[in-house]
């Protein structure tokens, strides 16, 4: 299929099934996003906890009301109960299953966010000229947990998850430059060098997503990760929860450029 | 003597001779430069050289034409023969005499460039909290130099030198941001980590200034420096040349926030 798809008609693809799988790579330039949906009950905790860690959590979009189901922000024609490839439903806590359509599951009291992801500062640091190495060895990017503790929030605590990139010292400089103007997308790092210094044990064995090649010379630079509010919302474990799965984004109609503070 | 000085009175005092000796910590808040001032002949490759090394040399004021003593941008009623301490008067290279006052030695063909020094971006980096080591132990910032080849211009050319402050991880992504909105000081740091990388041998053998504690979990973080120009002129051998002293800047009428470039 055509990479340079339009965001919109990839969420049509997306919602008649003709297109499933990964969104990585397709209608490159646009912000995808990390969704998460929960009762209107659990969701002022949650949205405070964004409020409090805006670096794992950058709230990229909200739904207008308990029941909005279009986000019209974040695209035309836009319905997150279909446009997603896949969908994780979580009862208490617990992963029930995976479905690419949550119409049957959907309630009015069901409150919608969309965090930022890496795709976007990833596509930054590319068309900069930098090697992102979990992109060139095709993999995915290799995420720890840490010892940082997010700020609590209601009934939401528990620690910052990172995602990692090898990189020599003067491209890691101007990766932090250019990820500072992205705070809706995790922005700068939070770390780099000596991995023990935030509670990583070991740099080859990540906890989610795969290990990469550290080439001599080279520094681990570590980012704030998405991956963060889904350990959080494990922990809290809330009656009713759906995330999109892995890898399966909602494709949004705004430029990646648009999330630039400068 | 009352640090907070404008920086006006502090060039008359000095002109007076009621003020000697460093410059540093005087009229806070204002841009102090790096003074180098060379024949019209020997001026067009010196600009070239700035130009092309915007990092160890950046250029934040140029005489408007030769035998111009004014520098009318950088400060009111401005003499760059009488407004500086101390000045080092070099012939072929080098280093004759230091003197309080060039009057004497002023020509028509002499072109003077004010370069950015560190003193802006260190005071950026305080106020934001960071630790400066080399002033809280109150000591001369250590430098090095590397086997970073300066872009050649006509008669000029030679390594850069660095400067260096130990920081910890956060803060050094913290200071590299910081110090992104002042290109005209320096600018963001060219290096981190391993001294090897960038041809320093010993981290705790400074060439110029002096050492200074490196803490556990700190990674040494390198600035291009103001020395750079001052080697590259000693190796050019010009036949005429004056600097300041090391230390005695001229102090402008600049706020070192208008540096910023956002």
């Amino acid at each position: 299929m055509n990479q340079d798809i339009s965001p919109l008609e990839l969420r049509k693809q997306i919602r008649s099934g003709e297109f499933s799988g990964n969104t990585s790579g397709y209608a490159k330039g646009y912000v995808q996003g990390n969704l998460c949906i929960l009762p209107a009950d659990w969701a002022n905790d949650f949205l405070q906890f964004c409020q409090l860690n805006p670096k794992p959590c950058p709230l990229i979009g909200l739904a207008s009301k308990p029941g909005d189901f279009n986000l019209a922000k974040l695209g035309a024609d836009l319905d997150i109960r279909t446009d997603l490839p896949s969908y994780r439903i979580f009862k208490d806590g617990e992963l029930q299953r995976e479905v690419n359509d949550i119409s049957d599951y959907w309630r009015d009291d069901l409150v919608s966010f969309v965090l930022g992801c890496s795709f976007s500062f990833e596509e930054a640091l590319i068309a900069d000229g930098l090697e992102i190495r979990n992109v060139s060895e095709g993999v995915n990017v290799p995420m720890y947990r840490t010892h940082i503790d997010c700020a609590e929030a209601g009934r939401f605590s528990g620690k910052m998850v990172v995602s990692m990139r090898p990189m020599l010292p003067s491209d890691a400089i101007r990766a932090i430059q250019i990820c500072t103007r992205f705070p809706a997308v995790h922005g700068a790092p939070i770390h780099f060098g000596d991995p023990d210094l935030i509670g990583i044990a070991d740099i080859n064995t990540p906890e989610f997503g795969d290990a990469v090649t550290i080439r001599e010379n080279e520094v681990p630079v570590f980012w704030a990760c998405g991956v963060t509010p889904q350990v959080v919302l494990e922990q809290a474990k809330p009656p009713f929860c759906i995330t999109h799965s892995p890898g399966c984004m909602l494709v949004t109609d705004l430029p990646n450029s648009q999330l630039a503070i400068m």
